[in-house]
Parts: C-alpha cells; structure tokens; sequence
C-alpha cells in the first residue's frame, strides 16, 4: 500500500501522485517502450531488486516509487524499510521490489528520478533546518520550485523538517515591491488588502528599515525582510517588539540562515531548497532471481 | 511570435511548451489566482517589465516566457533581445513585456520558474562543451531528467551546446549490466537485440576491459564505458581501434570530463546537467508605466 | 463496489463517475490537501461515520460518494443501507464509511456535494411526478443543467422517476423558433430535416395554435407547446387527435405540472428541475471510533 | 476580447474559464453537434442575437459566453453593454452576438447554462449583501459549491459583493468539531496547528458558549458560530471583546443573516448562495439578419 | 479559416478536430519533433507545398490538415481549392501550403494520415451511394468505426453522400438478439423500451420472417433485417406494407447494396465504410521556394 | 491479468491501453449509455460469452478487451485461450467473458472495434511475413497508421511477425527527397545529420541508381529505394557490396515484397499493413447464463 510510506506529518494528494507518476513514465518509456528489455530477457523472467541510497540523506518519494511500479505491473510486491522523512545513511537499502522483470527494468529510471528529485529537497531542507536547531527560526520553502512539481516538493520540504510558505499566488497575501509601487506606498497597498476581505494574514516585503516602521504602522502580520543585512535584521527585531512575525529572505545560504535565526527573525525562506537542490544519488540493484 | 525565440539548431514541440506552461501556471494561480495583485492593483494599470539575467549563463526557455504571458492576457506584448541559446552576461536584459500590471505579475514567477531551470540546465552543459573544446568528444545528457521536463530539458541542452543522448527506453538498444545479467552475457543479449530487428545502434555498459572485448566482439556500435578510471579508459580507446563509438558514463565531473576527453573517447554523458544543475538567477523588474 | 449502489432503471457511466469524482476531490484539496486534519489527526487514526440525510429526499449519487473515498484511500470500507432511487424520510442513515479518519475527512465535502446536488434534483423530480400520478405525463428535464454535470443530472433525474428528454444538441430532431424563422418556415423545416436522413423523431416548437396546425400538417412526431395557456393545451390535444406526441414546455411549476397533466399533454419538460434544484441537505456524522 | 469584461474586484483564471467552456461544450454538442441547425439553417446564414436577462439581477459570467462563441467560430462578434458584476432590471440587453447562425445556436444554451448558474448565485450573494448594509458584517460563500464549478461560483460571489472563504481544505486553518474531538479537545486541537508551522489564521467551530470561551483561551484567531442561536452569538460577541473575529454559520437564511449581522459577528458564511441558487432566468434572441 | 473548408452538410465539433490533431501530432513528433528536418534544414528556409490526391476520390478532412498545420507554425498559410464533400480526379490538386519549411515538413504526415483515413472513408461511402441511385435506400454507417475516430469517421461518411446510424449506444433504441433473449422475446423486449419513456425510435433486429411478424405486431419503428437472403428482405418489404421502415444490415457487399436496394428496404448499413476502407493516396509535393 | 495476454516479443504500455479504451467507451457509451439495455435487460441478469474470430487470421488486442470490460465491471471474468500473436482459424473461440449482462453488453463494440483493428493488422502483416520466408528481407511497418493508434498498430505489426521502422520523426535519421533538395543534395544533408550529433544511423531516400551512388559515397548506413524497379533494385544490391542496409519502399503488394525481397534487399517496408488493413471479423457470442 503507496499510502503507509508517507510521511506522517504531511500530506500527498493520490491525485498528484498519479498525475506526476503518468507523466514521467509516458516520457521515459516513449511509444515503444523498454524495447533493449523487450528484446534481451524473456517476458517470464522475475527478478528482484533493492533501492538503495549511494549518499546519506532525507528520503521522500517512497509512494511515488511504490506507484510507478503498480501501473507497469500490478502484481509487483514493494516492501519499504522506512517511509518518507526517514535520515537514512550512504548505502541504506530503502526498499525491496519484486517482479517480472521487464516491468522492474522499465520502471527504474522514471521511480529513481522522482525519489532522487524529491530526496534532494529534502536533504537540502533537512542540513538548513538541522543548523537553525535551537533557534525560534522556521525553514520555509518558496513558489521557485519546479514547474509541475509543485505539490510534490512543497511535500518533500515538510519531509526535510521545513515548512511551507504560500503554494500560489492564491493562498496568501504577500504584498511585494511591485504592488507597493504600483499601489502607491505600502499604506494604500495594505488598506487595499484589508478591503478585499480575505481573512488570510497579511505580509508585506520591506528592503529598508524605514519601509519595517511602515510595514508595523499599517498593522501588517507579517514581514518579510527582503535581502536585509544582518545588522538590519537585528535592528528589524527590536523595532518589531514580537508585533509581527518576520521572514528572512533572500539568496539565503546555509550561513546567512544561521546568522538570520540568530538575528531572531521568525522563518528563513530559502528558494534554493527547491530550485537548486542537487539530487539524491540512488541506484536500483538487481540482487536475485524470485521463485 | 513565440516561435522565433527558439534555439535555431533544435526542437521543441509546441504541444510541450503548451502543456508546461498550462501545468505550471496553474499550479501558480491556484483558485484564486493573484489575490494580492487584484487587491491592490486598479484592472487598467499598465506596466512594462524587463527580464533579467543576473548572473552569467546560456538562456534557454524564451518561448515558454512568451507562451506563460500569452496565455494571461493576449494583448501582453514580448519583445525579446535574443533567442534561445544565446550567451549573456550578468545584469543581461533579455526581454521586455509590456501590458495589463495584474497579468503581468500574476504570470511573473510561472515564467521566470521555467526559464531558470532551462537556462540553468543550458549553462552547465555549456560549461562542459567549453572546456571539452578541441577534442572529439561530444557532451551529452542522460535520463536523468527532471519528471515532466525530459523535452524541455533535453532542448536545453541543445541550446547549451551539448547532444541529446536518448530520449526514453525507447529510442535506443542500450544494453545495461542487469540486461547482460537477465540475458546470460554480453554475446547472447546482442544476439537478442540483433534478432529484435531494430535498425537502432547496439550500446553496450561495459565496467571492465574484459567486458570491452567481449562487446566489440560481439560487434556491439556503442560502448558505454561505466565508471572506468581514466586509464581503463585509455587503453579501451587503444583496444577499440576504431571500431566503436565509446561514451564515458558515470558521476562525471567537469574535471573528470576533460580527462575523459584527453582521453580519447567519442562521448561524455553527464547526469548532472540535468539532475542538478542549478537554477540561472533572474528576475522581472517593472520599470516604468507603459501608455 | 460502487457499482450495485446504481439505481437499477438508469445508466451512469463510470467513466463519468471518474471524472467528476476527480475534478471535484482536486479542487476541495487543492496542492496541499487538508492540512487541518494533517495537523491535528495522527495519521493511524481510525474513525467510523455515517452519512445521514437531514432531510426527506429521494437518494442519487451513492457510487460518486463510494469513489471518492475510494480514490482517497483504497482501505476505506463502505456499507450503503439503501441503492440510488431510494426514497428516505428525514433524519435516513445512508451509508456507513469506515476508515483512516484523515482521509474521511478529506474526502467528506467532495462526497456531501455531490451526493447533495443530485440527490437534490431526484427529490425535486420526483414531487412532480407524484404530483401527475394517475395521468398520462411524464416529467422530463431539459438541457438547462449545470455546466459540465449533465450526465449525472440526467441520471439524478431518472432517480427520481422521471424522464430524460435529449442530452445534446446531437440526439434529438427539436425545430425550434429561431430555427423556423431562419429555414423560412415550419413546412420547410422539417422537410430539411426529413432530407438530413435522421430516423430520429421530428419535435417542432408550437406557440400558437395555428404553429400547431402548420406542423401537424407536416407531419412532425413531437409537438412542443412552448409557454401555451392551459386552454389552448386542451385545444392543441383536441386538434392532435393522437397523431403526434404533445410536450409541455416553458417555465413549469409544480401546480403548472398538474394543470398540463390534466389537459392531457404526453410530457412535460421542467428545467427548474435541473437549474434551480436546492441540494438536499446531508451531514457526514463521525460516530465512533473503529477498531 | 473576454477578459475586459471580468469583473474589476475579481481573479478568473483563463485556464478555469478555457477549461469549464470546453467542458460544458462537449457535453452538449456531443459527438454530431447541432443536428437540427444543420439540417435546417445554410450553413452561410448570418444572423444577430442578443442575450436578455428576464428578471433583475446581478451578472457573472460573461467572459464565458464570450469564450464559448470564439470557440466555436472565432469569427463571431461580441458587444457587451456592461461587465460582470453590474446590476440589470428585468428585461436588460447584455449582450449582442453576431456571426455564423449555426455556430450561434450551437452554443446558445452552453452559454446560457454558464450565464444563468453564475448570475443565478451572484444574484443571490447581492441580496444578502443588501440586507446586512449598514453593519460590520461580511457575506461569505462556504465550501458548499458545485462540483467542477468551485472557482466559477466563488468570483460569481465576489461578482455579487460577497466574499471568499476558503477555496478548498488547503488554505485555512478550519478545526472543526471532528477535529476537536479526534485531536481530544479545542487547546490541543489549536496548539497542533501552531506547531504545523503554517501562517494561516486559524479558525475554530464553537457551538457552544463554552466552546467560544475555550477557543479564544487557546487563542484562536477567528470563531466559527455553528447553528447558535441569535441570543448566544450576540452573548459571543460580548465574551469576544474584539480578541478574535466571529463568523456565523449554519442554515443561514436571509433573516438569520440580519440578526446575526445586528448581533455584531465579522463575518457570516452562507452555504446556499451556492447549493441551492436557483439560475438567473435568461434568453438568446436572435434578432434580425446581419449583413 | 478551418471552418468554411466543412462540408456543408455537416457538423464536426471543433474541440474533435482539436483533440485529434492534438493526439496524432504528438505521436508523431514524440518528444524531439522532426530532427532530420532539424539536422538538414536552415529554420528560416520557406517552403510551398501542395497536396495531391494521387487517386480519384471524395474528399474529407481538409480542416484537420489546416488544424495540424496552425498547430505547428500560425504563420503557415493555407489556399484550398474546395471543401470537403468534392469528388475529385487522380491528380487533382487539393490545397497548397506555405511557411516555414521545417513546420510543414513536421506537420506533413500527421495531416496526410487524417486526411487520407477521412477521405478513404468518404470515397467507400460514395461508392456505395452511386450504386444504390435512383432506389429509396440511404446507405448507412455502423458502430464498427476506427476506435478514437468515430465523430471523424461518421462526417466523412456524410462528405461522401451517406447517412449516419447511430453514434453510440445512446442514441438509439437497437433491440439486438442478445436483448431479444435476455429479455424474453420480441414482444417483451419492445415494452420495456417503450415503458423506458425515450421518445427514440425502437428498431428490432430480425434474423427470420417470423421475427419480422413479431417485430411488426410489437410495433416497432424500424426492423433491421440482419444477414437476410435477398428473397427474404423482398418478402419482408411485402408483409411490411410500409408500416415500420425496413434496414438491410450483415456483410453488405457493393452487390448486396445494390440488391437490397431493389429489393426496397429503406436503409441499407454499412460496416465496412469505417471498418475496412482502404485509405485515399495523397502526397505533400513541395513545389518551389516561396518569398 | 491483461498483463499475460501481451505478445511475449512485444511491449504495449498500459499508459497506452488505458487512454486507447477510455477513449473509445467514452464515443460508444457517449452520455447516456447503453439505453436499450437499461431498459431491456434486469440488472442482476448474468451472462456468459465468446469472443469468437469468424475468420482466420493472427491476434492481436486481447489486453485491450480486458481493460474494457474491466473498466465498465470489475468483477467480469475473463478467460483467454490464447494470448496476442497467436495464428487461429476461422471460428475459433478466443475468450470467454463472465458477468453483468449490462456491463457486457456495454462493452461489446468497443472491444470488437479495437480487436478487430489490431488483428486486422496483424494478420495483413503476417500474411507478408509468410510470402517472405526463406529471404533476407524483414517486412517493415510505416508511419502511414491510423491517427491517435500509432502505439497500438505497431504493435499490431509485431504481433504478426513484423518489424518496426521508426515510430515517429523523432526516432530516425530519415533524409527523404524534401530534404535532399532543401539541404541542397545527398552529400550536404548527410554531413547537417552527422553533425547534429545524433547516434542514430542515417537513412536516405533514393529513388535512381544515381543516389544510390551518392548516398553510399555519403556513407550512409541505411538506403530506402523508393519506388524502385525490381530490377533497379537488383542493381542497388549489387553496387551496395553489402555496405548499406537496403530498404524497399513505396506501394509494395504481396507480389511486390516477394520480387524485392528475392532481389536481396534487407527490409521492405509497407504502409498498407497499418492505412489499409481491413479489420478481422469478430463477434461476442452470448452463450449461455452464468450462475
């Protein structure tokens, strides 16, 4: 059952699962499909095989895998050793998948990318997250994700101990430098939004010191502190007096996340998390013949 | 026209594009669509925005740029600087976009998602291209595409210099160690392969010398040299004679490539212009009130 | 199986039931599904509920309920104490729906819609149908259904006893005003119909009862007397003389129904019957926890 | 050009409206499409129609009319005398159409049935609106919409001067009672949202006074009044002292929402501005002959 | 425009046309497009093309062929010289085309395909109408159409001068011999039809003279007279005595068309015009280089 | 399992069975379904049928019957007799079908449209297989397939003992006339295809003994004589010296492939195995009640 690997804390929607899972296996198997598998091993061959984890990571993706390989073949039998979000050292065998083998050959590539994808961003999460221990600071994600793998990452992120900022530029009221500029200073923009009657929360970007006293007069919840130096940073915070939560943001690294939790901002959002995470490097070994 | 942006030496489908920018703007848009924007930003307001590469690199994804705001608002207006495939500086504008604030911003990071991740993908191949100049070997990527993006990111590649290895398991008769296993060795899987009647080149992974000679033996068009040292590698150029086209495969390095291609071998696939390239920095500066 | 909650008298295809059942549960979880339960329901958390109709109604849409928590969690068990068809007094058990509480409640909304609307227009059809026992009429609906739910309407509607005029504009031979006028005349028109070589029955639209003249002249099989005073429907049945099949048409209310009942027409067509149905109101009742 | 005629205040994705027209379209063309038109009307016949609202009301819905003519002949003309969100009297012209009679009458009633579903629940949406002018209070749709046409009905709402709640179990913290009682109460209901580490406010069902005092105890940010009667909201309000904001919801009619509105809740939630609003009666008619 | 190249007499949805142009250019361009039109083509280089029916033939598709084309390149110009529905000579020249040559060299054998495949089964049709001249019989199309293509098939069917059966299994009231067993005889089978409330007409398959008795005593509209001797169809026509209309129907040959015919049944169905038509020969000649 | 009814020396992607038959029910059940048998046949009715081929021929589609009966009624039985590729004489019984008489019924022309489609094939190819025994020559599918059926029908060909030529234009380096003569010759076009770096072998059309010079001169691997005489084609054999795969195309009949394929070419390729197969005559034979 793809359902039991999730990770506990996070939700996946079957829909996505299914679409991203169709959409990457039309690509790969093409109209031909497997035809060196076809041509070079019996259909009857069964065969069994280990995932397996050449470099130390955050696992994500497991039902991702888990589907790939029911709609090659149903009969194909998973056995996972962990489920999603699990810190997993080099050469950890993840999981155990048994069947014909042209099915297991023609899944391969397609089940390892999403899995290595996905663990990528959750290793990338999970080494940022691991830095700011002890600090009040959240990791957050951004909207620079893939495009097309949006749920997916966002999921991966909450699998690496991040959180997750908006999902679109429907689920949150985040009023940035151009809606201030075109909307005439940050009051107006922030009057404006009040207006609309969303009840969402609402955030405003602020590049300037100055721009945080307006921010915190025009009562907004959040801030978003937009490539501030760490000194502003700290400034911002006593300014702030806990009024609004504060994000930092901003072609973050590892070390400038470290300095912002310091610094005391709420959430760090960090869009390297997903669009620059490298992926995890996994491999599929073909160990023994079943039956 | 859309169409004009493209690479000149490569393909990309406008279904794909079509397709990607619909999958990818809705993620974005959610329900709702840019809630901030309608808050606060009059329904007549023009804008004129600019396209900005802020570092160095090889663009790639014009047309998706193009298609992303189109498909918005119809009277949005693009005039580009360039075409795929192109090589810019840092601070680079690539294209500007005149037309209706709220669909521009709405549309704003679907576009700049997809040109990221494809000049990112274009950047690095031209990376390798470069420094594997003056040899007689070809960058190519693998499968190791990011799910959903396999035609996208295979033009990318193109545009960043480099050669499309295949594009799925269908376009190819590469016979891998787990075939060789299932198949009962390198001389009965080519038979098979042979006999399937298929006019594609026969590749072969070889991972040792010894496995060299049985593949060109067995008159296999392709050898895939898979995780070789450098003076396996050598001497497999040596053996060869001539006879095969070899590919050097596995975790290669720019380094690693170079000497790959001192070497001598014909090929060099590189996982990581896909699989982890890193996004090219850019992003949408509105400048002035157009009309 | 979702399959034997069917109401035996009609058809609805699965490939329907499919597709709605998908387009709806995607847009009530969006990317991030219900992050409420995610939040504050541990993930093994049983829970058994029962989906009680707060009001009398005749039932429509039980295989939609079953497939939605189906596509949410294959687990889930379903017992239904009736089929669709049934007719239930107020406060009814329906269904009981057993399973992992989290995805009972992402899918409770989805279900409750779906099963509301058509079960609101089986109970809507079927007060006018009892209300016309005893006559030759029969209730129909139209094409004034909700966008992109016609299939399940039309099937709501036999649920509730009732009859299915056309589904499209392809299967039905209906001359309607602007038809006449545009072909010059109902003598013409349903001549050019006749030549189109369809063995579907011929409806022409009657205002008047000189229209009704000119197309029994012409011999149409179906007379639609559109928004004509009771008296004249009497007329039109005592000119038709059991030649042609007579429908009432054009802003039917219930006591409307009775009076062209009584007069004698063979059908009548009510579109409030579809466009302006109030949903039944329905509640998922979380009863006890399971196992 | 369809988008001019959106209403200002409002977001309507052209991938929803592209999506619903083609939808809806399909379902009534079929696979012959309008038989009776090509049987009868030459296939050069120009002709002119115009769309009449028969009763007063508020309009939504136009850029779908328009998106389903240029669908079907992109040489059809439109001329709208207003956009969405306008209030008509009975018997209003909205709209003029001109092009190929065919192509006309092959979308009248895909046109209509958009037209009429959201105007019918814009109009609605006004009328409580109306009623409540004067206090503080908001009229709010719920998840209660139809299914396929969520993001339709909810601009359909803004169209009539209400307002959004959440889109989907995505984008708000909603801890309802099943919630609170699978989580073991509203204090750890509430402090297992905080720690999810979303930025949504977040919301708790109180049905009971003592429920209202534990949910602002555990600092919820916002009250959802379930079924209570008028006497208690008003006592919830005096509890509240402005801490949190009130919404009231359940079964509300048009009275309800006055009295709740005079009690002094933020925010009243009405589901059948959405299941149950009967359509906005409207006609196509085709004038005279252009050209 | 795609439109005005429709037969006249009939209807094909533009979201078919849509749809199967959609489908057969992404199987024929798979994920790389036409890389030998890449690899050997300068992207500017403009081309004219003409299509040519290299046999006689009625033509149908012409407005997919203009689909796939627009598709491709909007700039592509299109000059037909007919419309579907003519009856051409060998070498008749169809359309010429003009644009980028590397997009019409894409597009060619996606709208060869079509166009061939339509144009086959109107010529087949065309074929039968010619002989049956001068009878009362129509020549009809079956259910046995190319699966995906039915809508295309059945207008090319009327493009060659024939009539179209039913579409689907819903659109008809067919009494089969597997209903006639099921559910209990002729008599039996015809009531519960008529007690289903359709106002479709009832047709009953008849084997035998015998069931041709019943069918007519059960008053059925129309008696489809399945793989019956000539003689037998003449003496059904006698006992018929115009009262239900009479279908010849089972292996009809152009013989045993012309048979029927005289024999004088009404309508005479055809499986082999979609189940069997050998496609038309047509080719893209490009003829000179355009601007 | 539809999954053992495969060809053993094939692949079909179920992602393409899947789409083949939902696409396919969906035109046969259209809206409303099987009407004569909702209305004829009880729904508890059970049944039991033969899928019987009433001519000889060579099988190919059974998996896709599965998948559709599957798709109306889970629980129908299906046992096979044989699996694709098998070579069977006329009224032979290739399956037999258990369950809902409804469902079956249902089911029945869309599982015959897409067996007979894809024997037809297969059996028109296996008919050219058979007349070519004993030669060299392979017998070869085109591009020349049935639009939205490319996947299917290639299939179809393998099943028949066939070979599969290139699956689109992204699979193949095919220099065809149109090329030659835009790239300004064989020499210039064969140098543009090496250079695009692609390691597929290169393919060129040549209709006179002079391009067969040239194009080996190019050092072409594969020659496609097109529309060559058998003499002609003798002459390439001999001028070639082994060096060129030969391929003989272009209007090739059963007479036609044996000429060619005893003038020693290596491959004959033939459209009208896919654009003009006629189907294989099937029916479902309803034999007895089940249970």
């Amino acid at each position: 059952m793809a359902r039991s690997l999730l990770c506990p804390d996070a939700f996946l929607s079957p829909l996505e699962i299914d679409a991203a899972v169709t959409r990457a296996l039309a690509e790969d198997l093409g109209r031909a499909g497997d035809i060196t598998a076809t041509a070079t091993i019996p259909e009857e061959t069964p065969a069994r095989a280990i995932v397996v984890a050449r470099a130390a990571g955050v696992i994500s993706g497991l039902p991702l895998v888990a589907a790939t390989f029911a709609k090659l073949a149903p009969e194909i039998d998973i056995a996972a050793n962990m489920r999603d979000g699990a810190s997993v050292a080099a050469k950890t065998e993840l999981m155990t998948v048994s069947g014909p083998a042209r099915a297991m050959l023609a899944g391969e590539r397609t089940a390892l990318n999403l899995l290595g994808r996905l663990s990528g961003v959750a290793t990338a999460t999970h080494e940022f997250v691991r830095r700011v221990t002890g600090t009040r600071a959240r990791i957050c994600c951004t909207r620079k994700t893939t495009p097309g793998l949006r749920a997916l990452e966002k999921y991966a992120v909450r699998c690496g101990g991040g959180f997750n900022h908006r999902f679109g530029r429907d689920d949150a009221m985040l009023i940035k430098d151009n809606h201030i500029w075109l909307a005439s200073g940050i009051a107006r923009a922030v009057a404006c939004v009040r207006a609309f009657g969303s009840t969402l929360p609402v955030e405003v970007e602020c590049e300037t010191l100055d721009e945080v006293d307006k921010a915190l007069e025009a009562r907004a919840d959040i801030l978003l502190l937009d490539n501030m130096s760490i000194d502003d940073m700290r400034r911002a915070v006593e300014i702030n007096r806990g009024r609004a939560k504060l994000e930092a943001s901003g072609g973050v690294t590892l070390e400038g996340a470290v300095a912002a939790a310091k610094a005391g901002v709420d959430r760090i959002s960090v869009g390297a998390l997903t669009h620059s995470a490298p992926a995890l490097d996994l491999s599929l070994e073909v160990t023994k013949t079943w039956r």
